[in-house]
């Protein structure tokens, strides 16, 4: 008998054929006599169906209001489950964020959960319900209802396994689990049996839309085993934990690209001190992200200076940069849309040298020019032209024979 | 200055441009001043959407995960109205039923108003927001979310006026007021300026859907002004409150009527003790409500025995009084679904003898024959042919010169 908190997202309860199919499935493991705590997003298109509906009435909305309007998708689908559940005969009960004692603090709209009280839960569950807890929402020290942000509903589900002492925390989504490559570009990408969660935010981070990095964070710091899973299929997906024995042969986890992202370039500019910081400050205060950031200082004593934003940020970017050329006396300032970074991921690298040579020669010989790169303890990433992103992953997936099993 | 709560049903929010209608007019009475508690129904259609979804997973949906299901539709509609509001600069705040302080007892699905705790509602009205309340919800002193039953919003708005000690409370639908008589069957019905609590508790039970019987009842328990106004116009609507002494000369406030219902007969019963028992026993056991009941004794010593159930019911009533029928050793069961009730309402009768001769002269005069007659201290039924519904209301609306202002 195993102990697991299961998260079902928008698309696997999209419509009442899909919750009914969630449903029998809870059932059944419920009938086999395993304690369960469910927590659901709102329905597939829901909560932008809301998030439109305030954008007609509203330039911008936002505040407790919009918190309270964008929690009540995930009442439906938790009351929709339940109703279910019951009519399937297993004892079921649907509990709010604020009834399953998830507090937060924080400001509107991008609330942190930062305790919950489990009597209610361990009560139901001791009961022998199957609990159905709305993702996403909370309540503040005042009684506001809160929501957490975009995804939140993966940081419910790991944080009410961390609280409960689950088993695993089960994390159902439409994918059968993680890849050593988007099978979309490989089709010999295999599914990983394990990953470390350095791993896993590693991944994320780069765009891969499994998991929310954030959850990824909360599961690392409290220890909780995570396993992504089909909602649909019946393989045993992928599970995230901490570094195990039989991980330390092995090298590469997997290769993640991000297409997100676009690229700026100032040239020739004094390199001094604080040069950095009269570059990167206008455009932190102009609210967007920097990710990516090289600089390599020339024989003539002048650097360059490049970075990556989000393509959203890159023509506001461009012409914040435009300006602090002139100001800075730069050469040139210029940018790319077109670009692509692909990384290579996997906690193999601490102990194995040699990994970043034998990727640059990889692609070398396969004629991918690459034109930032930066590394971190378990990862490297290159940027490149968007043209070259199939035959670059292509190129990689093969060379460290990720194809074959690593976890033998 | 005044102090007003309002409500405004699910037609008046059926869509964000409706939605922002209501809003702009709240934002010119608050800028006059005026001291504003908002009670929202889910935006039109939503609660049938809800329950279809909810039919959708379970034969039989019920219970407090019900509860839930539904109660989001008001959640979605009191946001949205607040944040159109503090799009407009009107501070506003949203509350769901809970954080309005709205305290429920009984069963799931029909809970009632045990009480409000007004603090946190008086605070927010105190710094001057427009506080929008969700209706139709609670919350029960286990913490479990609740709804007030079908038309409950009414109720939470009345409840809210009494609690808080507002001036009047505005019903807001898509009609200009309580008319004399159905507009569509009599062109000349007039807009009733004051009607008593009485005469709406009748006009309410005899089918007309302006207001929700409860919602009446509980007004004139805690003597709450009720308003009736269109939420679309600018007309001062239709005000119900406690007699007032320009009523006392007015007879006839106006007729109302009601074509829900069928009616059944068994006739030749012995007339004994308990026989209404025998006949009626069985019905209510199936969970039938009945309305009207009369009963004759005719010369021979046996008993003929009508009443009227509502037409969802007819069926299963009459199958029911087959049965009985055969059991009494009844001469004839018979039912007749084509039938309306025909209702003058008015306090005024309490003082004028003789209505009761006028109205069923004028009704033969007509030609219209009567099947069951009903009479109460400030109310006259009949039960006719429903072919002749045109013909009786027109005949009483002039035979009564309601056409003329009773208020004047």
């Amino acid at each position: 008998m195993s102990f697991w908190v299961q998260k079902y997202g928008g698309t696997s309860v999209a419509s009442t054929e899909k919750l009914l199919t969630v449903a029998e499935r809870l059932h059944e493991q419920h009938s086999q006599g395993h304690r369960l705590v469910v927590v659901l997003s709102a329905m597939g298109g829901e909560t932008d169906h809301l998030l439109s509906l305030a954008r007609q009435v509203s330039s911008e909305p936002g505040g407790s209001a919009l918190d309270l309007l964008l929690s009540s998708g995930e009442r439906v689908s938790i009351a929709l489950l339940a109703l279910a559940l019951q009519a399937l005969g297993c004892p079921a009960t649907a509990l709010t964020g604020r009834q399953a004692g998830i507090l937060t603090e924080g400001q509107a709209n991008k609330a942190r959960i930062k305790n919950i009280d489990n009597d209610r839960l361990n009560g139901l569950l001791d009961e022998g319900q199957v609990v159905v807890v709305a993702g996403f929402q909370g309540m503040d020290e005042s009684g506001r209802v809160t929501t957490l942000g975009r995804g939140g509903s993966d940081t419910t589900a790991v944080a009410l396994a961390a609280s409960l002492g689950a088993d695993e925390c089960h994390i159902y989504t439409d994918v059968e689990g993680v890849y050593t490559a988007d099978p979309r570009l490989v089709p010999e990408a295999r599914r990983l049996e394990h990953l470390t969660y350095e791993e896993m935010l590693e991944m994320s981070g780069l765009g891969s839309k499994v998991l929310q990095l954030r959850s990824v964070l909360f599961a690392e710091k409290y220890n909780v085993p995570l396993r992504v899973l089909s909602a649909f299929g019946s393989g045993s997906g992928t599970l995230i934990s901490k570094e195990a024995e039989n991980m330390e042969q092995a090298t590469i986890a997997g290769i993640a690209h991000n297409r997100d992202e676009a690229q700026l370039t100032i040239s020739g500019v004094q390199d001094m001190p604080g040069v950095a910081a009269r570059i990167l400050g206008p455009i932190a205060e102009a609210q967007i992200e920097v990710d990516m950031i090289v600089q390599n200082v020339g024989q003539d004593g002048t650097a360059d200076f490049t970075f990556t934003v989000h393509r959203n940020d890159y023509a506001k970017a461009l012409e914040i940069l435009e300006q602090v050329g002139g100001e800075l006396g730069a050469r040139e300032t210029c940018g790319n849309r077109d670009i692509v970074k692909v990384s290579l991921v996997g906690v193999g690298m601490r102990s194995h040298a040699g990994i970043a040579s034998r990727m640059f020669r990889a692609l070398a010989d396969a004629g991918v020019n690459i034109s930032m790169i930066s590394t971190s303890e378990i990862k490297i990433s290159v940027v490149v032209g968007e043209p070259s992103l199939e035959t670059c992953v292509q190129v990689l997936h093969k060379e460290f024979g990720l194809a074959d099993a690593r976890d033998a």
